[in-house]
């Protein structure tokens, strides 16, 4: 098996983070994104999505989507922690905060900065507008995330999981857009604690 | 347990079909999604991303977000019919197409609904520019699915899953943005063979 990757984008960071928690080590391949190398034809030919991380499986067939690398690796090398969750309605739950987190934070947050920076005009059309209605959308969700934290020591409840792992990612990349996290003390706190697991030392978000 | 949702929306429908295919049944209230009631402060106490469907456990806490219901709902009610796949490999395929067509495909149809048409102009700033580009990625993202339902009976592989179910509801969801099929046979194909399962008997999408 080898993971195509680039430390720093928040996706392949979510897996990086995922295996160093679980002490998973496998080979990796760094991809040249900025350069476009993830635009190249026989990239696009491996990688359903045309981006990283994508995982090379030993029958050279593929994987992308950091979610199902996860999940598949967490099947193959099953340890104590369990970080999509132990019971139905805990793995539901884990579900559940995952795709909030994502799907009413990074993904807003993303937009928000392809969109207002421009950073990939090259290849893709950028609107303004929307990015910036996607920070404001960001912006009005980090309270539930405040509220949650200050209910419950991780999203899904008494076990730290994925769902926290991404809700990390989202706090990190925010900085960003110019959020800051100062108008809420209880994810400051909780994201200066998270990032003293030793999982979090791993390449930097640029 | 009983099941909050709104037959036509698109992810009302996911959940209802999921529970067609596995025979499950249980106790269903509608919701006025239009008339805003799932913007009172009585069911965003529930339901944490303010949306449907919704489902209320025995215990009275709620679930959130119809991938986590499905899954809640899959191990509860175990059968033949494996829709999250059956292996390790099966279930991360599952997972990949079913974040695939999801994050390429529903969602900016979701988002181009939405922007272009107005329809919840009332509670959320719409941006026209931002629907139309996303109209058009959902176009460039439909090759894809007519390359892969043409080397493959489903999405994930031999077996019907939950991917093909989103893949359905995002065929069924683009009339209301004036994409035809017509130009993919194969998928138009697919989907008049999809339509036929029994499960696909639930309320139309409006």
């Amino acid at each position: 098996m080898k993971l195509y990757e680039l430390g720093p984008t928040p996706s392949a960071r979510r897996v990086s983070i995922f295996m160093a928690e679980k002490g998973i080590d496998i080979e990796r391949v760094n991809v040249d994104l900025r350069g476009g190398e993830n635009l190249s034809a026989e990239f696009k030919a491996k990688s359903l999505n045309g981006r990283i991380p994508l995982l090379e499986l030993d029958d050279s067939s593929y994987l992308c989507e950091s979610v199902a690398i996860c999940r598949y690796l967490d099947e193959l090398f099953p340890t104590e922690l369990k970080l999509f969750g132990s019971t139905p309605l805990e793995r539901a739950k884990v579900e559940m905060w995952q795709r909030i987190v994502e799907l009413q934070g990074l993904l807003p947050a993303f937009q928000a900065f392809r969109n207002i920076s421009g950073i990939y005009s090259d290849r893709e059309t950028c609107i303004q507008a929307w990015g910036k209605e996607s920070r404001k959308r960001l912006e009005s969700f980090l309270p539930l995330l405040e509220q949650r934290l200050s209910e419950s020591p991780y999203l899904a409840g008494e076990n730290y999981s994925i769902a926290d792992i991404t809700a990390y990612i989202l706090l990190g990349f925010i900085k960003n857009l110019q959020i800051s996290l100062q108008p809420f003390p209880v994810l400051q706190d909780w994201y200066e604690q998270t990032r003293l697991r030793p999982a979090m030392s791993q390449p930097k978000q640029g």
